[in-house]
């Protein structure tokens, strides 16, 4: 945000709002002011009414919110850990990682994730990453909002990831900074990775903050089996019972193996859900009783996971999965519909998180967050944004992908521009992760050889 | 191919050979002789042993064959087709776009979907349309190679598809012509679709052109129920005793619904299918045995089915979504790797129709399909073409989109470049199929204003 910058008139030929009745304006526009947006509606309306404004006409272009991906981790490791179960992968591939992990490696990864996010249209990323000190700096350059969650692992045997130290610091020293892009959660890795002193730290520090709580929970069918050993109750009523859940915003990322009697505790509570279908089925891990939770009031967001299980960070790819994958869990076509899909990619999202005020709509008062995505496409054609055939929002989420953004908006701020990134130099992000990456794979490699024998123990320390 | 061409050597930063080896070669090239691989290698050995050749550097490229797409309709209903099961998506959208189609509409409907493939990497097309006239001139034009298969209807209920006397007609203007670039098949809508005499003349049309035979079977639950009723046995037995397996090369879309002993009968028949992973979610089919059917020895390739059932034609999803559903059907991470559905999308597929010995790899002898994937991306970083890290493969089936294609070949000809289609202009396609589409539209509210009544039959004439 630019509080000198001149009043912006930024029009496509059509503005899907995702309000609350999904209004699409044909021949569309908004006013941008001070990175908010003042006035909704026709183009030709708000250019009279505004002749002042400084007035761009995205071409062959419908124009949306940008897209809110409530879980994804940055990272390297992109076809590198391939073909195990979640908690084999763990073991071999992603917990040596952080055992191994540097600070400059992480704040390269940060980049790289957050530019391939903009240029795919996503403007808001809850990232749970570590020395996130770095990932704050990559937003602050890239430009986009991003939810900083470090991965906090605070038990003798996760003694290798971030602490609750290194969180509330982090809180400290960036929630709230960037112009307000960059906010800071409390995060945990999982709750087995944690103690009691720790579980009880969690709710305290989000509430004194007065931020939120994310966690991974529920993601395969073994961790319910784990949780009635260790506490002889599901894994949602046991978060609950540590007061995991009275934190001011708590988010579950997968929540795949969940029951009606957690679901309807989730909605009683307020707790909102990642859904994250590309990569629950790349790790086997199963299909999320979505409709049930959006029947039950729930605010589902879509995540990508990390680019180690997607592979790639393509919020329209996981908007068409998630419709895929309601459809395919209810033998029914209708299920998970295209608006849905759409709503869990921006609005719904934005509420996951508690920005819904702010984000995830294109309406008065909010951030100008938005997205032009091009219809000059094959895959965008025929286009009928009016009348009975209208398919705007079939095409966006069954046809159209990450590359097809033309331009992306932070804050009032351009930060793609005709499918470039302005913020950075890509390249240089893409040389700068192939320079580093072969350091932190050789230490891993160094520590696996020493290390790793014998089969997956829950409790073991790896 | 134009045999006065001069020789090409096409390099790139990788060549995937799909050879049986799956062999990959960092530096490689390929020799393009007469429209045919000459030499495939070192790109500094082959540019050595061929000084006269002219040499293309594809830099920050991979090179692979070109997609073979097993099964796709020409079509453009793309999104207004939605949310409903295959049988009453049949009955209210898709059979009366059949009896109202006219022949300028198909070849529209064509020349843009072909133009969407070669733009995403797919040089083959299994395409089963109607008026296919128009499609043998769209790929004419376009420049990819096309399996030709008319949607044929020969039952009194089902009188208003192409007939098997305009699929022999076709047979005998189109098939093997365009250069060799294009193949007539004998199609069939479904057996249902078919009377007595029309299932005998599949069989010795088939025979005496020593041509394919593809048909749709087994996608919905509900066909197999309707097969025992109508047959007493399961389907694939059905088209078994029916003969049609004994045609030169049979090819079954979908087959969703198969049991072990039908996965059998397809193996000892030689019996191909096309799996389209994304319609068979979207229209909530169920998952295919792929599994099971790649055991058994089965050539399965891929589809994406047409711009309705998908709703693009980007078969680098559809290899994402293959190893996707794969491990989602088994809960097993390790199921459907990336070699496995690169094969599928390339070899395999060629196999499955019969053309692996022309197509689907890079190999001395073979027709010049190739394509060039753009590797300066994020989607593709870090990429390892070489020792303990390789992820080539993964990245290609994970995090590739059709998007990332730079250069298509056919035939030795360059029919995409600079990811810009060269044989046609796209806008005028794109603007051909918004001027003909308001008339197929009209015409079908017309006929479903008068006809359509009542509940789904399954032999009532919709």
């Amino acid at each position: 945000m630019n509080a000198t910058q001149k009043d912006q008139i930024v029009a496509a030929d059509f503005v899907l709002t995702m309000d609350a009745a999904n209004r699409v304006i044909p021949d569309g526009a908004v006013l941008v002011r001070d990175g908010r947006i003042a006035a909704v509606g026709k183009s030709n309306t708000l250019c009279a009414a505004e002749p002042a404004a400084e007035v761009t006409y995205l071409r062959d272009c419908l124009m949306m919110p940008g897209l809110v991906n409530c879980h994804m981790h940055s990272g390297f490791l992109r076809g590198t850990a391939e073909h195990l179960p979640v908690w084999d992968w763990l073991r071999l591939h992603i917990n040596p990682m952080h055992r191994t992990l540097r600070p400059h490696e992480a704040e390269a990864a940060s980049f790289l994730c957050y530019a391939e996010s903009v240029l795919s249209g996503t403007t808001t990323t809850v990232d749970m990453w570590r020395f996130m000190d770095g990932s704050a700096r990559a937003a602050s350059a890239i430009g986009n909002r991003l939810v900083a969650v470090p991965y906090v692992g605070e038990h003798p045997d996760y003694n290798y990831f971030d602490t609750l130290d290194d969180n509330e610091l982090l809180i400290e020293t960036w929630h709230g900074k960037g112009d307000g892009r960059i906010s800071v959660w409390v995060g945990l890795e999982h709750l087995f990775y944690s103690d009691e002193a720790a579980q009880r730290r969690v709710v305290e520090m989000a509430k004194r903050h007065r931020t939120g709580f994310h966690t991974h929970c529920s993601e395969a069918a073994i961790e319910v089996a784990e949780f009635e050993k260790r506490y002889g109750k599901r894994p949602m009523f046991v978060l609950d019972d540590l007061g995991l859940f009275e934190t001011p915003r708590a988010m579950i990322a997968h929540a795949v193996w969940l029951d009606d009697s957690e679901i309807a505790l989730l909605a009683r509570r307020g707790v909102s859900v990642a859904h994250n279908p590309v990569s629950n089925m790349k790790l086997a891990s199963g299909i999320a009783p979505v409709e049930a939770m959006l029947q039950a009031g729930l605010a589902v967001g879509l995540g990508t996971d990390g680019e180690k299980e997607n592979n790639n960070l393509d919020m329209f790819e996981e908007m068409k999965a998630a419709s895929l994958l309601g459809k395919l869990k209810s033998l029914n076509a209708a299920a998970l519909n295209s608006w849905t899909a759409l709503r869990m990619g921006t609005i719904m999202g934005a509420r996951a998180i508690g920005l819904d005020h702010e984000i995830g709509s294109l309406e008065i008062g909010k951030k100008a967050d938005l997205i032009a995505v091009r219809t000059d496409t094959p895959r965008m054609t025929p286009l009928f944004g009016e009348g009975p055939y209208f398919n705007l929002q079939h095409n966006l989420v069954h046809a159209v992908r990450g590359g097809d953004v033309a331009l992306t908006m932070v804050d009032g701020r351009i930060v793609v521009e005709d499918g470039q990134l302005k913020t950075a130099d890509l390249r240089a992000l893409i040389d700068h992760v192939h320079e580093v990456a072969p350091g932190l794979f050789a230490r891993r490699a160094a520590w696996l050889a020493e290390h790793v024998h014998g089969s997956v123990q829950w409790t073991g320390a790896v």
